[in-house]
C-alpha cells in the first residue's frame, strides 16, 4: 500500500513554478463553485511522523481563501470532550455545506495509536475501523465529499530527516527523544496503519498515499489530487444508494406491538399522587449519588401528538436541579442545523457527565414524519435505521445512560384531548391544523412507528412502550422507568 | 428488535385456506420472472432453535419449482471445509443466477454460537459481522437479491413448546438434554442474536424478523415477503454504487512502481543453473517437511504477455509431487462461472492444507484486462480492490499462505519475445492478434497495475515485484521467494 510512496517522488523548481499558478487558480474557482453548490467537504490529512502534514494543512489554508475554511488540529481531548461520546469531538468539528474543512488528526488517530502501543487487539481495531467506515458512508450519503490522505515517509527517510534535523545546531531542538522513540515503532506502525487503511479504503472513499519526501511533490499531488476530486463531485450527482427491497410487510394479522398495548392499564388519583411523590424522592436521591456524576442521561420522549410527553418530562424535571437538565424540544431545524447531517442537531446537544439531556422528539423523526410526510428519500429513511442505532452505540459505549420513551394513545383519546385542548383557552395553542392534518395519516403512522421499534429496539438501547391512555399510569411508568434504571446503573 | 415477534401472532385456518393457493401461483410465477431475469435469490433461515426453521425451508420448496432451488443444511462442516478459509462452505453454495438458495444455516450461525458460548469476544462478533456486511453487500453488488428471515419465539413460548412436547409420550424422544441445556441460554442467546442483526441489518438487505408460534402465521408471512422482495427486486434495477470521486491521479513526476524497477538486474547461466538446483532442492525438501500438511498455499502470477509467467511456474513445479499441486489457467470465465459472483471462480479453486493451488493470471483480472477493456463498470472495478482485500484476508486468516508476483518487463523486451515467439515454429501458438492488441494499451495497463498494487499490496498479502526482463534472475527471485517464506512458515 505504501510501496509506490517510496520511490523518491519529488518534482523540480521549474515544474513547481510553472504549475502552480493555474493550480492555484484553478482550486480557488473550485472553492467557489463548491460554495455555491453546498457542498461540505472533508478533508483528512494523516500519516507518519514529521511527513509534514501541518505544513501541507498550511499550504491549502494558503492556496485558497481561507475564509471557507476550517482547519482542526487534534490537541488533547478537552475535558468538554472526554465526558462525551468519542465522536462528540469530530461531529462539532464538520464542516457545514458550502465549507472545507481540513483535519490534522482525525477519527483514525486515537485507534491506530492505541493499537500500535498495543494497548487494544486487532479485533478492536477491525471493529473501530467498522464503525468508521459506517460513519463516512453516512457523511458521503448525506452529500460530503470525503478526501483522506496520507503522508508516507520511508524508514530510511525518516531517519535521515531526523538525523539532519539533528546536525544543524539551530534545528536541534525539535529532535526530542520521545521522537526517536516513535521512530522504532515505525513497522509497528506502519503495519496497523496498513491494516487500518486498508479496511477503510472504499469504492467512495479511497486513502490516497502520498509520498513526502519531498514538499514540493507532496504539496503538489495533494493539490491536484484536491482539484479532480472537486470538480468531479462539482460534475456529478452525490452517490445515492438504491434501496431495491420494498420495506417490511405489515403483520397479516393486524396484530401490531401497538395495538397489544393494554390500553385500559389506569391509576387512580390517589395512589398516582402518593406514587408520584415517592418516585420524585427516590429521583431526586439518585441525582445526589456520588456516582451520578459518572454518568449522563439521555431521555428521549416519542409518541403521536396529545400523547402526554410535555406532562411526562415535567413530572421528572421537578426532581432534577435546573442547573444540571436541559429540556430539547425538537422543531424544524435551524439554518446551522440543515447545512448538517441530520444527526448534527441531536450530537450538538449531547450531555456532559452530571447533567441530563431530555428530547422532546428527537432523531426518529427522520424514520417518522419525514418517511411519512416525504421529507426525506425512502433511501434516506432506510439507511437511517442502521444510522440511528451507530448513534445510539456511540452513547451507550461513553457510558452514557439512554432512554427511550414511546408514549401511547387511541385515536379516540387523541380526539378527546385535541377537543379538550380547542375548549380551555389556555391549551389552545398546544393545538394547530397541523395536529389535525397529522391525524389523518394516524395508518401511516403506526406502520412507520412499528417498523422504527422493531429496527431499533436493541439489545444496547431497547424503546419503553408506555401505556398513556390514563395520563397518572402513564407518567408513573415512566418515571418509575427512569428511577430503577438509575438505580441499576448507579 | 423481536418484541413484535412476541405478540402471539396467529393467522386462522380461514385466512390460511384463502390466501394460499393465490399465494402460491404468484410465488410460482415470479419464480419463473426470476429464472428468465437470471437474478440469483440467496434466502436466510435463521433463528432461536425449535422455531420451525427447516418446516419452513421445506414449505418453500413445495409452494415453488424444486428444480430451480438449492437447499442447504448446515451440518458440521465437511473435512474438505475445515481446511479451507471459513467462507470457502458457503461460497460453493451461493445459487447461480436465475436460481434460488435457501440457507438453513449460514454464515451467521457459527459467530453467533461462539459469541453465546463466551469463546469470543464482542469486539470478534463486531469483527465477523463487519466481514459478513461487506460479503452481502458485495452479493448485492453483484446482482443478487439477499432476504434474511429470523425466526423468533419468545422464552415463554419456547418453554412452553419444550413442555408440551415432552409431555406427550409420542414426542417425548424429541427433547434431549442438550435442547433444555440450549434453553437456559436463552437470554444470552437473544441478546447475541440482537447485536448480530442490528449489525447487519443494512438499508439494501435489513432482517425480517417473524414470530414462529403459529406456523400457518409464521409461513404465509415468509411466503409474502418473499413474494413482495422477489416482485420488488423484478420490477427495479439491482442497485449499484455511484462513484463520485475520480480515479486516483497518477504521479506528477512520471515515477511510478514499475519503471522504478531496475529490470538491468541479471544472472548469468551458470550462476542461474547453480542457483536453479539448489533451491529447488530446498522446495522439494520443505514440501516434505512435517508441518507442509497443515498449510495450504496459493500463488498467484500476474504480468503482462510474455513476462515469464509460465517459465516462472514451471521452474517451482519441477520441486513439487504432481498429486500436491494444480496449476489454474485464467482465461475466459465458463458458463457456470459467468453465473456467479466474479471471485467464485478463484474461491472453487482454493486448495486444502498440504495442497499448492498456482494460478496463472488471477482475481487481478477485474482490475486489470476488465477495467481498461471496458468489461466491466467502473464502479464495479473501483469496489473490487476492497473485494479482493476481504478475500485474501479470508486467505490468510485460514493459515494459508498466500503468495502474489508481479512480472514486470519493458516494452521492448516483449516486442522482442513476440517475435521471437512468431520466429519460432513452437512457440508460435503462444502468441495471438489479441497480444499485438494489448501491446498498445500499454499506458492503460501501466497506469492500472500501478493503482492495483497500490490498493492491494497490503500487510497481510504484500506484492513480490520481480524484475523478469532477464528470465534467470526472474525465475530465481521466484523460486527464492516461495522457499524463503516456506521456511519461514513452516
Amino acid at each position: 500500500m505504501f510501496e509506490s510512496a517510496e520511490l523518491g517522488h519529488k518534482v523540480s523548481k521549474e515544474v513547481w513554478d510553472r504549475e502552480l499558478p493555474a493550480l492555484r487558480e484553478a482550486l480557488l474557482d473550485a472553492q467557489f463553485d463548491l460554495t455555491a453548490a453546498k457542498v461540505p467537504v472533508v478533508i483528512l490529512v494523516a500519516g507518519v511522523d514529521g511527513s509534514g502534514k501541518s505544513e501541507t494543512v498550511n499550504t491549502l489554508n494558503e492556496w485558497m481563501d481561507p475564509r471557507h475554511i476550517q482547519t482542526h488540529g487534534l490537541d488533547e481531548p478537552s475535558d468538554e470532550e472526554r465526558e462525551r461520546p468519542h465522536m462528540w469531538r469530530y461531529w462539532r468539528m464538520l464542516p457545514p455545506k458550502g465549507k472545507i474543512g481540513i483535519f490534522d488528526g482525525s477519527w483514525y488517530t486515537w485507534p491506530i495509536l492505541e493499537r500500535a502501543h498495543g494497548r487494544t487487539k486487532t479485533s478492536d481495531l477491525d471493529q473501530d475501523m467498522a464503525a468508521v467506515a459506517r460513519f463516512e458512508q453516512m457523511l458521503i450519503h448525506e452529500g460530503a465529499l470525503v478526501l483522506k490522505f496520507w503522508m508516507h515517509l520511508s524508514k530510511e527517510t525518516q531517519k535521515k530527516r531526523l538525523k539532519s534535523l539533528e546536525k544543524d545546531p539551530k534545528t536541534r531542538w525539535r529532535v526530542t527523544p520521545r521522537d526517536w522513540k516513535h521512530f522504532e515503532m515505525y513497522d509497528t506502525f506502519r503495519q496497523v496503519a496498513e491494516r487500518a487503511l486498508r479496511s477503510t479504503s472504499t469504492a467512495e472513499s479511497p486513502w490516497i498515499v502520498v509520498e513526502a519526501t519531498d514538499p514540493r511533490y507532496q504539496r503538489l499531488t495533494v493539490g491536484k489530487i484536491l482539484l479532480e476530486r472537486l470538480r468531479a463531485r462539482l460534475d456529478n450527482p452525490p452517490p445515492k444508494i438504491h434501496i431495491a427491497v420494498a420495506p417490511p410487510l405489515a403483520a397479516l394479522d393486524e396484530v401490531n406491538i401497538l395495538r397489544a398495548l393494554d390500553l385500559t392499564k389506569r391509576l387512580d388519583k390517589k395512589d398516582y399522587e402518593e406514587e408520584l411523590l415517592s418516585l420524585q424522592g427516590r429521583l431526586n436521591l439518585l441525582t445526589r449519588h456520588r456516582n451520578f456524576r459518572k454518568h449522563a442521561v439521555v431521555m428521549l420522549f416519542e409518541g403521536v401528538d396529545a400523547a402526554g410527553k410535555g406532562g411526562g418530562i415535567r413530572r421528572i424535571t421537578t426532581s432534577l436541579d435546573a442547573r444540571n437538565y436541559h429540556i430539547h424540544p425538537v422543531a424544524a431545524p435551524t439554518e446551522d442545523e440543515r447545512a448538517q447531517p441530520y444527526l448534527w442537531r441531536f450530537w450538538r446537544h449531547l450531555p456532559r457527565r452530571g447533567k441530563v439531556a431530555i428530547f422532546d422528539r428527537s432523531w426518529y423523526g427522520r424514520v417518522l414524519v419525514e418517511r411519512v410526510e416525504g421529507f426525506c428519500s425512502e433511501a434516506d429513511w432506510q439507511r437511517a435505521y442502521s444510522e440511528i442505532n451507530d448513534f445510539e452505540d456511540q452513547i451507550v459505549r461513553s457510558r452514557s445512560i439512554l432512554l427511550k420513551f414511546w408514549l401511547s394513545i387511541s385515536q379516540e383519546e387523541q380526539l378527546r384531548r385535541f377537543q379538550e385542548r380547542q375548549a380551555t383557552a389556555f391549551k389552545r395553542f398546544k393545538i394547530t391544523d397541523e395536529d389535525w392534518r397529522n391525524r389523518e395519516k394516524w395508518p401511516a403512522y403506526e406502520r412507520a412507528i412499528c417498523d422504527m421499534l422493531d429496527r431499533t429496539s436493541t439489545e444496547i438501547a431497547p424503546w419503553t412502550l408506555v401505556e398513556s391512555e390514563n395520563k397518572y399510569y402513564g407518567r408513573i411508568k415512566i418515571l418509575k422507568t427512569v428511577v430503577e434504571r438509575l438505580e441499576d446503573e448507579l
